[in-house]
């Protein structure tokens, strides 16, 4: 079977990193744990003392408060269908939760346990989850109704999702700043209730150097990096945690392509343009389980549910024999340590 | 949390009809249970009486082994590093594999077991894994290296994977007939042998009526259907019998979205064209948990971890509320399957 290869040195390296730029910043490292999922990763970042973490379910929050994590916000809308569940979590934990519309029915918010934090989900430029930086009457509107109702009112939060269709590094450090500058404004407007402003996406956390008036940051896919973070220019492949490695199961020289025993429920479908091919995934080498290189002329080209093609220069393809091992950089290391959890 | 829903009814109802169809052309019918992986699922075949089933790696064939059956082919070329799990699974099951190429290692081959059962695949214009058809040479060599170290050569198998990216019904049809033309004649070919010739994909096996010559059929996908299969036109919305259910999280009227909690991690990032767009899901409504139809102008278009956009015209945003419940037909079951099964 594939397998899920993690080198914990790596790993300790990049929490290192970016605990140590938020530590300079003077802003809380809330991490969020989507990436990894895994009580065992999360005890590399709680023997550095971080108990503060981001998930992205209610599901995933009960599961890390029972593993040592006592500060967790769920960063997706909260479903308050589930208000009895998430108001019994905090009673345990410090839960966060998070509101993108102001349209709340009056009655729900009313059963929300006061002992929740809650931060109103704030849209600068994603366009996926929260409201319209530019919605002044929303904002206002959803953050009265929070306060009226004596809930803990913790301040606004973001992501900045559309980093990750950048094209540059540069673009990317544009969009943060942009994104950061209409973010603060917002947190001046209401600096009487003392907001923390968070935001969290790992191309911006990993290249912005200064995250001055960021109160909070929360990037989680810079624990592993992945493919799409290394074609972005946020990471160097040294910088690469994980990969996966499978086993060669057939060889076609008559089209020089290997079929690995490696497919969709391994890798996931997400795939990227990569030095202009389309690609699910790049054979890499490694040397003391640290990623080297990504090897030319060799191409992820076509997935089904546990099957992987991977097309081949002839001088490559003849490099590979049956049954050998061969390392794959996933494009997507979230989706790829979520399907190869268990 | 979204909730995979599935309509046993509905599975029973698919069952029954392979299982007819298989029974009128005297064809052995044996489930490929990559789809479900689910041992609930699984008891509805038992009490059937089917007992032979498919599966697409040695895990998901020691979890059916525990489970109640016991004559199982994995259909993915064997990975010969695991000969001691292999072998150790045919003393208690009748297994069978498949060989894919004819370059298998003579001392790896000599340490199988002679209770394996031993397909050769062959590759029928798929190209995937297979020994090419034309490729006479090389199915000659690998059935006597099977035969003359005393193994069980059980007979060849293919998987017609080119049925589903067909353009219509009839296509599909063209390709099960011409396929098996060329499969039945290496059939004849090798009539000393009498080997078993072994077929497996959805869109052929629900279309075609008569598998006369082919000995056996592993299709998996029908036991669900999903949006893939009803946009090829292999099955109706009745014959569908899992959607996911899923809660509205957040609503932007400015761009006539709704956000709702599925992602990723439980729908895949499988995508098709239906009806001109690019989907990777279609919202739906049920009566009596049988899907009845696609809503129009409803689309989810993007898809990030556990974040779904769901595009939709002005009137169909106005008709769902902040924590409604959602139905969604799935591009691929298969994946969506996988990732919700715990």
């Amino acid at each position: 079977m594939p397998e899920f290869v993690i080198n914990k040195n790596i790993v300790e390296k990049n929490i290192d990193f970016m605990l140590a730029k938020a530590q300079k910043s003077n802003t809380v490292f809330r991490p969020h744990f989507k990436t990894h999922q895994s009580a065992e990763i999360g005890k590399l970042f709680l023997k550095k003392g971080i108990k503060q973490i981001t998930v992205s379910s209610l599901k995933m929050a009960e599961f890390f408060a029972n593993n040592g994590f006592s500060d967790i916000t769920i960063a997706i809308p909260a479903n308050l269908n589930q208000i009895e569940k998430l108001n019994s979590l905090a009673e345990r934990i410090q839960l966060n939760i998070i509101l993108a519309n102001a349209e709340i029915d009056s009655e729900l918010i009313k059963k929300l346990s006061a002992k929740l934090g809650i931060f109103v989900e704030i849209n600068l430029g994603y366009n996926r989850s929260g409201i319209n930086i530019d919605n002044l009457a929303e904002i206002e509107k959803i953050t009265n109704n929070i306060i009226s109702n004596k809930l803990k009112f913790k301040g606004f939060l973001s992501h900045y999702g559309n980093t990750y269709s950048a094209k540059s590094t540069k673009e990317i450090i544009e969009i943060y700043n942009k994104s950061t500058e209409k973010f603060l404004a917002l947190k001046q407007k209401y600096k009487q209730l003392n907001p923390i402003v968070s935001i969290g996406d790992t191309p911006s956390c990993s290249l912005v150097e200064d995250f001055s008036g960021i109160d909070e940051i929360r990037p989680g896919n810079f624990v592993y990096y992945d493919l799409m973070q290394y074609a972005l220019g946020v990471c160097k492949l040294s910088d690469i945690s994980a990969y996966v490695k499978a086993t060669v199961i057939a060889k076609y020289p008559e089209r020089n392509e290997l079929i690995i025993h490696c497919g969709a429920v391994h890798l996931s479908k997400e795939f990227i343009e990569f030095k202009g091919e389309k690609t699910f995934g790049k054979i890499v080498e490694t040397e003391n389980n640290t990623i080297t290189h990504i090897v030319d002329n060799m191409n992820i080209t076509s997935l089904s549910q546990e099957h992987g093609i991977v097309k081949c220069s002839v001088e490559k393809f003849n490099k590979y024999n049956l049954y050998d091992q061969i390392k794959i950089l996933a494009v997507h290391s979230c989706l790829s340590a979520n399907l190869m959890k268990d």
